[in-house]
């Protein structure tokens, strides 16, 4: 009886799993490097916690579980809720500013697609109890620095910044009531993702005033800060939210050099009910894929799941995605390339050695063991070949396995010596064990 | 409203994931260096996969869900029916030997206890496609190579050894029917942690005849390989199954060097239903903690998920008995010692510099943002304060943060200079900028 996998899920084979590897790695030092610590929370949690505060179409797409105690659990669709909890268990003793980070695995119920699986890996990082927009700033800049790190050029990605903020005051200026914010925010997110015809049908529902619909799309297409007062005139909430960003923008230019990365789009709006400040997205400059990545400041998420109201600001980037464009653009394989084996050592199979009355001393196989215990002693990735199978057999299992050098042992041991094949040149020579021991600082007495 | 976390799941604070990150990475490092490939599955399969083939006890506790499609899930309980089913898939393409580590997540549902939690993390090393026991000394070896590495000492650890097959043989020799073979394997697994009484009240109502049940635990008593005939008397698969379990030892103790870490144990049956050659467990030499780790030889798993019958050998560790050891012995604290920021970067709060035509350049806390860009773009961890707070609490986030060293951008600045403190020491001195910068690789056109 063969069973398949679940769908929208995945089996990482080794291949698989060294490009996981390699984006999760990369999340983690990019993090650590801009001063970020490592948390993470359970797979599950009470299923009340994410009801609470996530958007609805997360709410919907909950994997739900009952444990014996018939208590209702999901499995976690994002982090963030966890993380609230977390900081609001120990709110007192933890120094702030809180500056964090995790590559959570998250699971959502929906239908799989290009760049969404019901399982994925996201990476957050997350600066909670400081209002500085110097702390927006590094949010963007952490989240440019791994794009970077991992080749992605300012030609190949964009990020796309605007505020909740700047939005709600352009849209109470021209004339939308408070309690008309949060429905719009989530029309105006799918902006880009709708025809142009049904976003507007849509819109004048909300919106009925033409007018007003009007200066929305207006608003929504500037493409310069600067040219915000031309579409709302002049309001001093506009007028501070604009200075907010333009000094992100700032910081982000002058002090930490990412300038070519950024620009301003009121288009960006963030699908999450929780945002209260800057948002942003992040681009592929071209095709048809979704966001890169999203993030922003939310101030009151720790305050509807019990906690103090702390103002903090975070981003998210899910693996799907990001794996797309990093294969597209070619940054994968020049990665893979480089992993492997150290050594693979391999032998003629059954020659004897002798000691010095002439009794059987060891076989090459055994040197075999011997030989790569001795490497591994020393941190190196070293690996043989089971059974006596011919040595162009182990040879070829040294290339698949994608070794550096292949150690071969074969008569000459007899004097000490053994082969050593350069398996990138294919050029091979013969060493004296001592010295070939001795250059990887393995001594006498280590043997 | 405030939420807890679900009973027996862990939050991982930074000092809580500093610790698992410890943990997995030695894990991970180990089997790289001993040729392992990492794979890794779903946290969750189809329900009927696990009900095939894990032990009674793991199918009692799995967490089960459902999807919106009615399927019967489970999360993974362990991952090696997970690995049989991605073998099977591509039996046919994967170069053999398979020889493959994981570190899943894992999740069962039993009685949170010492040791013992809802969700947990395991190491998995498995060698499928060779029946070479060489392959069973390697995964003996790893686990050996792992325990060693984080500190581990054969005083602290020892591997006891014992091998199924010999345990089948020597059954059938003293009269125990083949039906009778898996519920005596299920009860004397349980020897070591029952009363003695309750153990040979179960052993009876097993076993009848109080000459072969006596039998049974003389052999369970065994201590040494040689000891065995005393037991048992002569018979050809109990010899067989001695040389093969003499054989690994003889790799262990001769070629891997690791013999002081190993001794035969005749107790060692483990409780999972599909071992068939040898087995081992580490334990701990003091204390009542549970097995550390356990493993073996398993020949029908694949056979059994819909596969081919391939010979496979494996070892599972998790990382909470493993854990409390490792605190116990004081292994933690000073690995976690070492972690912390490379840099702190602080400032005098406030202080302007001018450029030559007098104008005002930079603040203080402009240099420090900008200096930390250059720091982390050389990929060192380097953080700092938001808002101007007094230099005071900066330096003392700087310890608490456990940075290397504190560089503060105070006066001197104005003459290109900033005081370097080593925060080992608590020495402050005054370095050139050009020079402190050129130190560290960072080039006059990079800044």
């Amino acid at each position: 009886m063969k069973i398949p996998p679940v769908k929208g899920t995945r089996d990482f084979y080794p291949p698989e799993m060294a490009v996981r590897n390699f984006i999760v790695d990369g999340w983690k030092k990019v993090s650590l490097r801009n001063g970020f610590e490592e948390y993470d929370g359970p797979i599950f949690e009470y299923l009340k916690m994410f009801q609470i505060k996530s958007g609805d179409e997360i709410v919907e797409q909950l994997f739900s579980l009952t444990d014996r105690g018939g208590r209702d659990l999901a499995l976690r669709p994002e982090i963030t809720p966890t993380l609230a909890r977390m900081v609001n268990q120990r709110i007192n003793a933890l120094p702030r500013p809180i500056k964090w980070f995790s590559v959570p695995r998250l699971f959502r119920a929906e239908r799989p697609q290009k760049g969404r699986l019901r399982e994925f890996f996201q990476w957050n990082i997350d600066i909670i109890g400081t209002d500085d927009v110097l702390a927006d700033a590094e949010i963007i800049f952490t989240t440019i620095d791994y794009l970077r790190q991992v080749g992605l050029t300012s030609e190949d990605v964009k990020v796309k910044m605007s505020s909740r903020r700047l939005l709600a005051a352009v849209l109470r200026t021209i004339g939308i009531c408070d309690a008309a914010l949060e429905p719009l925010y989530a029309l105006l997110d799918k902006k880009t993702k709708l025809p142009e015809g049904t976003f507007r049908a849509l819109l004048a529902q909300q919106v009925p005033d033409s007018e007003v619909a009007e200066k929305i799309e207006a608003f929504m297409d500037v493409k310069k800060i600067s040219q915000i007062k031309n579409v709302v005139g002049l309001d001093d909430d506009v007028d501070a939210a604009v200075d907010e960003l333009a000094m992100v923008h700032r910081f982000l230019r002058e002090d930490m050099e990412v300038g070519e990365y950024c620009k301003f789009d009121p288009s960006i709006v963030r699908g999450l009910a929780y945002y209260t400040g800057v948002v942003f997205e992040v681009h592929a400059q071209e095709g048809e894929l979704r966001a890169i990545c999203g993030g922003g400041r939310y101030d009151n998420l720790l305050c509807d799941l019990g906690g103090p109201s702390i103002s903090a600001t975070g981003m998210g980037m899910g693996d799907c995605v990001l794996e797309i464009l990093l294969r597209k653009k070619g940054l994968v394989e020049k990665e893979l390339q480089r992993q492997g084996l150290d050594f693979f050592v391999a032998c003629v199979p059954g020659i004897t050695f002798d000691d010095q009355d002439g009794l059987v001393k060891s076989t090459s196989e055994d040197e075999v063991v011997r030989l790569t215990t001795q490497l591994r002693k020393k941190g190196l990735c070293a690996d043989f070949s089971y059974r006596s199978v011919s040595l162009g057999k182990q040879l070829k299992q040294a290339s698949e396995r994608n070794a550096g050098t292949c150690i071969i042992i074969g008569e000459e041991f007899k004097d000490d010596k053994i082969a050593v094949k350069d398996m990138t040149t294919g050029e091979q020579e013969l060493l004296g064990y001592e010295e070939f021991l001795s250059n990887l600082g393995i001594g006498r007495e280590e043997k």
